[in-house]
């Protein structure tokens, strides 16, 4: 028998302990957030008003490259640094990596690199919750809790996804397991970020799915509805999200590798980087894989356009793949998610089109999907799909999630994250 | 490096290995589970009409008793059983069950006992799993595995939740914390399961939330539109839902006991517990509290009533609270899930008249959260609460689950699960 005094009382004592912590964290968070949306806003509106600033980009690398050397090389690792810190916790997150990546990521879209910004926000995020825990005196473990709290904040601001925000930052650190321990402060830490970031008049951009399933089916069994060859379409689809996700992951360290090897002098790389990146500009004949590319001038080729037919290329997803993993492998800042959206909702476009399937559908299956195959965070981009698009297709959500999760393999974008899991059990 | 060759086919041989073991048992389960819900309707219409059946009731545990006692003792612990063959496979889950279980509960419903019916479809999908198990020669993992599927199929099929269903049978067997080694089999199965289940012409309950939060804000803030104080009262709202939800497992932990205690013959348990339950009829005057409880001929006090202001009564989530634990622990089968829907809309109503928040708003929340505290699987309950209800208040369902989960403690209605993650951290 369990003393009910005892135990509830911990309870809600624990949970007024967390809420008091992360108050602070939240708004801190949230309102960085904001003003890193809002920057990025500018920067993005200001490219598009004056093409010639993607000439200056390998002068903008090189900048990038002079601010990390300078003022904080331990800031370089990003991401891994963060979660390498909620496993082991040692030297602690760096405060400098707040401006550091902000501005690293400001530059970047300004002059054009092709990269995302939920690195940015999840940097921020644990660099904030790093000095947080520092002033509250935490110890080891609760300072972990602090830092997926730090990750969730961030995220479920920069995209206005609190649950995924909180089950990212809980997913995240290991393959193929959840642990709850940090269910309530990592859902708390994202939802009051939220709200802080929107507060300010963030405004997310919304994605539709129109096509209702349910109108769609041809059904053959008097009361039953249920496209069979639909869902068959989306597992065949999850395994190709799952590919394009582990090719990702798998360029972008190639390519890091191959800088290294190709380029003894450090600061050259982005420069390199950026002479590519104009490259293939031209080579390509437009301006389309620049930038975050929710949304493009032209109306074509970007994340929003990819709900419509004929939105975007054939090979976009390709494009937008390389350009983005030649910016990030060069050294450039901001992240790998939106991009990865940008990849997924072309490819599920394209698949759309050869299969005959709705294509807005598709391209929401493949904005969540690839996302779940580099990270290898299925649960979270299921949910994500729910508070982006809405849940009547939750079940394919989850199809899609879950069948690209598992043939991405065990490479993923993050070389912190853990093998907890595998997902080959025969051998 | 990976060898993709390698890495990708094994996960391919891997895949295509389960969902052929997956097919046949998918079937098997998806349409018992059919037949069973069929039967279920039977005897619940047969029963409005005969309402003289009640006074049968001590009778029919005698019969339940006595079924069990003479053809199957080992299926006595049900859910349980199952649980602890996944967990360590040992004698295994008798096959004998599902005509027992499906017995019994077809039983306890046409007489007007209050209980569940999610119990009897994840027993018949555990003991099917196991019979193809062993025709398969599956190692223990593998049948561990096989057993979840079973689990996830039933689950699954009964409320039309595939997604739910495969997160529910992940997330039950551990409190805090979920492993992905079934995570596509579980999948499989219980999309594979609702499919035959439906093909049937089954059609489950609809129920709609229509209260939208968007219109209810109120603004001071230009552009920013999130009800604080309804998020303030979901989070109390929350807490209570937890509460029930151990109250409700404690109550019928310590009813059990108590049986045991005051009454030596076995077989008179059942004959007491059905005296209880018509006296309880009597005293309120009503038999608003027998059987599932979904919908009611007066159309008062029922799950689909309880999403209406003033469709149920203050104290309805109470006495369908007793009812129910009155009636599982003398003996009768079915399960606890349905009436901790009823317990847990009822009080989401309660609270939502107290408090001045939409009642259908708290009627979901309450119908998926008081389940999620009981049976600590807080990731399925929110997943559940989007199925059934729609994705636009995930938040409220993240958070009223979430919180729920946490405020229930570690007393939970399975016997059989394991602490991982304990919510308690600090001393």
């Amino acid at each position: 028998m369990y003393s009910f005094k005892t135990e509830q009382g911990k309870i809600f004592h624990q949970l007024a302990h967390w809420t008091i912590r992360l108050v602070p964290l939240s708004f801190v968070t949230g309102s960085l957030v904001a003003l890193f949306l809002w920057l990025l806003d500018w920067a993005t509106h200001t490219r598009w008003q004056h093409l010639w600033l993607l000439f200056l980009l390998p002068l903008a690398g090189m900048l990038i490259w002079a601010l990390y050397h300078y003022f904080g090389r331990d800031a370089e690792a990003g991401n891994n640094l963060v979660m390498d810190e909620i496993h082991e916790p040692g030297g602690g997150v760096p405060a400098r990596m707040t401006p550091l990546v902000l501005l690293g990521t400001i530059i970047t879209h300004l002059f054009g690199g092709s990269a995302g910004r939920e690195g940015t926000a999840v940097q921020m995020g644990g660099s904030i919750a790093d000095i947080f825990a520092k002033w509250y005196r935490l110890k080891k473990e609760d300072r972990s809790v602090l830092l997926m709290c730090g990750m969730a904040a961030g995220f479920g601001a920069v995209f206005g996804t609190p649950v995924a925000g909180a089950l990212f930052a809980m997913e995240v650190l290991f393959i193929g397991r959840i642990k709850y321990h940090a269910l309530i402060p990592c859902l708390i830490s994202a939802v009051l970020a939220d709200i802080v970031c929107s507060s300010y008049g963030i405004i997310h951009t919304h994605y539709t799915i129109h096509t209702k399933i349910a109108q769609t089916v041809t059904t053959w069994i008097p009361g039953f509805s249920f496209d069979l060859l639909l869902l068959l379409k989306v597992i065949g689809a999850g395994i190709a999200f799952g590919l394009a996700g582990m090719a990702f992951a798998r360029c972008t360290h190639l390519l890091k590798r191959g800088w290294t090897r190709l380029i003894p002098a450090k600061w050259l790389i982005p420069v390199a980087g950026g002479i590519v990146i104009i490259g293939g500009c031209y080579a390509l004949g437009n301006f389309d894989y620049l930038g975050l590319g929710v949304v493009n001038p032209n109306g074509h080729n970007s994340i929003v356009s990819a709900f419509t037919t004929g939105g975007v290329d054939a090979w976009s997803w390709l494009w937008k793949l390389l350009f983005t993993a030649v910016t990030l492998s060069a050294g450039f800042k901001g992240g790998e998610v939106t991009p990865l959206f940008f990849i997924g909702a072309a490819l599920g476009n394209t698949i759309a089109v050869l299969s005959g399937a709705p294509a807005d559908l598709f391209a929401g299956l493949g904005f969540i999907a690839v996302f779940a195959a580099a990270t290898n965070t299925p649960v979270a981009c299921m949910v994500m799909g729910v508070e982006l698009f809405g849940g009547e297709n939750i079940l394919y959500f989850a199809v899609a999630c879950f069948t690209a999760y598992y043939f991405s393999g065990h490479s993923g974008i993050y070389k912190a994250q853990r093998i907890a899991v595998p997902k080959i059990h025969r051998k």
